[in-house]
């Protein structure tokens, strides 16, 4: 038979990123393409025997039916984490989603109705991009500066646009680019958003991942109005199999997730919840994630001090204060999609092309994204001079 | 702020069994009204062993990120199961999803655009109609007779909406009726498919918790023109807290559902996904599913033998051969919300009323849910003596 499917997935495609992940599974590919965490750094002993003591102790716990917000204990220790990294607003209530992409997901399925705006830096997270997409709303991509969204472009934006909804956000280190939102740049933000009376939505799953500099509030903390829906993740800093998210927002909101979240998939694995939570109380997490972002600061320089001594002086890029990426942009005679293209094909090393992140992939970049997280320091060293000689003609 | 919702959710509401399961976590009541698989059937002892081996073996693997699809040999295992089951077309695909219900929630996603129809049995399973709502899709429900959605009232329903894309079924062991639809049935059902265009949503969490009465072939293994979506989980047969689920369907089908599941939840918990299927091949399935069958056919047949013997002769109830529930019906005199309201209130058993699974729940019906799977045998007999007592007055 023919099938006809629905306007929100005509025309949806599949990520580019993962075409690109095909070559990254041959053998000698050296990947700066993927947005894995470090292998080395999953805390497997620790996983390991708190798993044994859950199905020891508590097996049907463990194996039977939950319930939709997720397991209280983790959901109790985040809120109270939360209150003290930004006031958990009297109104406020947190709820648990299979990874922070389920409460991107769901945050535009509640909030957002088909044609209505939606606005997001451009370029971002081709994820959330695409969930976005699958609601039919009208996607509007704003240009990031060195500060954050560009704010008179916002405006613009926003006053082009009277049916805005939502302004999507990655305020640290940005996927793709590696970029942070200053303090200031996140006020001004926020007063547009009352201004025009719209939702943020604040993803951040790499907040926890500076190795550089010093943390900066979060949008959610500047909140008075209920109007910042903060998403986190454990999938950058514990296991992203796992897939645990969070999303913390007025209690309407996240009672309208819910019940969404409980027709999407019931609950979310309660194994990996209570994995989440008791190594949050059964670790010293701020060595583990000193540890982790050690091993994240290494890789960074290892690429940055390689991209500064074989990159041509014409290549441009973003030098990360955390996270997982970088941003490398391309000299304007350069054809940035052939280099990425030459770069796996003749090469063997994966980089992904800036179009993947932008919210039309006909839209023109010049720039490609690297990940450091995932290759081997030696990959690092070896794959950064083979791509570096490639941008000597530029 | 005010909260300005989507069309999408602004009429959904929390499940109503939701509301019942509250006065279950009260000290003393007996619940009937949970769909829990039996905590003491949970292969805890291999789902240990399994779980150790792979986080000393294979920590990676089950930490990092994986691909939409699901983890290929649990994919391959069910296409070669399936295939021996019904024909797996030459066009099939599967992939594994977060669940059945997501299965479900996505079949939808990608199928029926809003306004569209989609046609399910009434009295049905809850999750399904409120994934359903969420899409705006016009939900018709075509009451059921002995022997499955009665054929007469389908094609009036196929006549009178002209728009019906989706026919959602859920074959074997009915939730909420136990009630299974027969061979006959699942052709006429087909042909009138056939006859008006329509795809089928074949929803099979319980087909293989038959322990009485013979196999039924499966609509998909009737299907020719790929126009079934064949869904599977391992809630009921291994345990609902992995939220381990599947879908067969014509591959571009599947493809369409594998993009929105990217936008969902990236992938499923992937350690539970291997767990699945280890199980499968590390054990023998067959004598473990042979002992839970027989937990179930005791449950069922303690139920029905104090049911027999307490409930009053104008109590209709059906008899289900597999599944975890059965349906009674009070006399048309009676008030079932009353009757459910003191059942829980004043004597501590907890029922689901019959409205939580109709398509509006202003319909009326005179019947109640009942659950034997969940339930102690020691809280199986002291509780229905005493509902049963309560129906005397009818």
């Amino acid at each position: 038979m023919e099938y006809k499917f629905t306007r929100k997935v005509e025309g949806l495609k599949a990520s580019a990123i993962r075409e690109i992940l095909k070559f990254t599974g041959q053998p000698g590919v050296i990947s700066f393409a993927a947005g894995n965490p470090a292998p080395e750094a999953f805390p497997v002993d620790k996983i390991s025997e708190i798993s044994a003591k859950l199905l020891d102790n508590d097996p049907v716990l463990a194996l039977q039916y939950s319930i939709t917000e997720g397991y209280t204990p983790l959901r109790d220790f985040l809120k109270i984490k939360l209150a003290g990294e930004y006031k958990f607003l009297k109104d406020d209530e947190l709820i648990i989603t299979s990874g922070a992409q389920q409460a991107i997901d769901l945050s535009c399925k509640v909030l957002c109705d088909a044609d209505e705006t939606l606005i997001c830096e451009a370029p971002s997270f081709i994820g959330s991009l695409n969930a976005f997409k699958s609601y039919n709303v009208n996607l509007v991509g704003v240009e990031l500066d060195d500060d954050g969204i560009n704010i008179e472009l916002l405006e613009n934006a926003l006053k082009a646009n009277k049916n805005t909804k939502l302004l999507y956000l990655i305020p640290n280190f940005q996927n793709p680019t590696g970029k942070c939102t200053t303090l200031e740049r996140r006020k001004e933000i926020y007063a547009l958003a009352q201004k025009y009376d719209i939702i943020i939505i604040e993803d951040d799953p790499y907040g926890s991942l500076r190795f550089a500099g010093k943390d900066i509030p979060s949008i959610k903390s500047l909140d008075t109005d209920g109007r910042v829906i903060y998403v986190g993740s454990f999938s950058k800093i514990l296991s992203p199999g796992l897939r645990v998210g969070y999303v913390s927002a007025n209690r309407e909101i996240i009672q309208k997730i819910t019940v969404c979240k409980q027709t999407n998939d019931v609950h979310t694995n309660i194994w990996a919840q209570i994995i989440c939570y008791r190594f949050f109380v059964d670790t010293e997490f701020n060595v583990y994630l000193g540890n982790l972002r050690s091993i994240y600061k290494n890789k960074c320089e290892l690429m940055l001090n390689g991209m500064d001594r074989y990159f041509s002086e014409n290549v441009k890029y973003t030098r990360p204060d955390g996270g997982l990426f970088l941003w490398a942009t391309l000299p304007e005679k350069a054809d940035m999609l052939a280099f990425c293209k030459k770069a796996v094909e003749e090469f063997k090393i994966a980089v992904v092309p800036g179009t993947a992140f932008m919210v039309s992939e006909t839209e023109k970049t010049q720039s490609f994204r690297l990940n450091y997280s995932t290759p081997s320091d030696e990959d690092i060293i070896k794959g950064i001079e083979i791509l570096g000689n490639l941008t000597k003609n530029f």
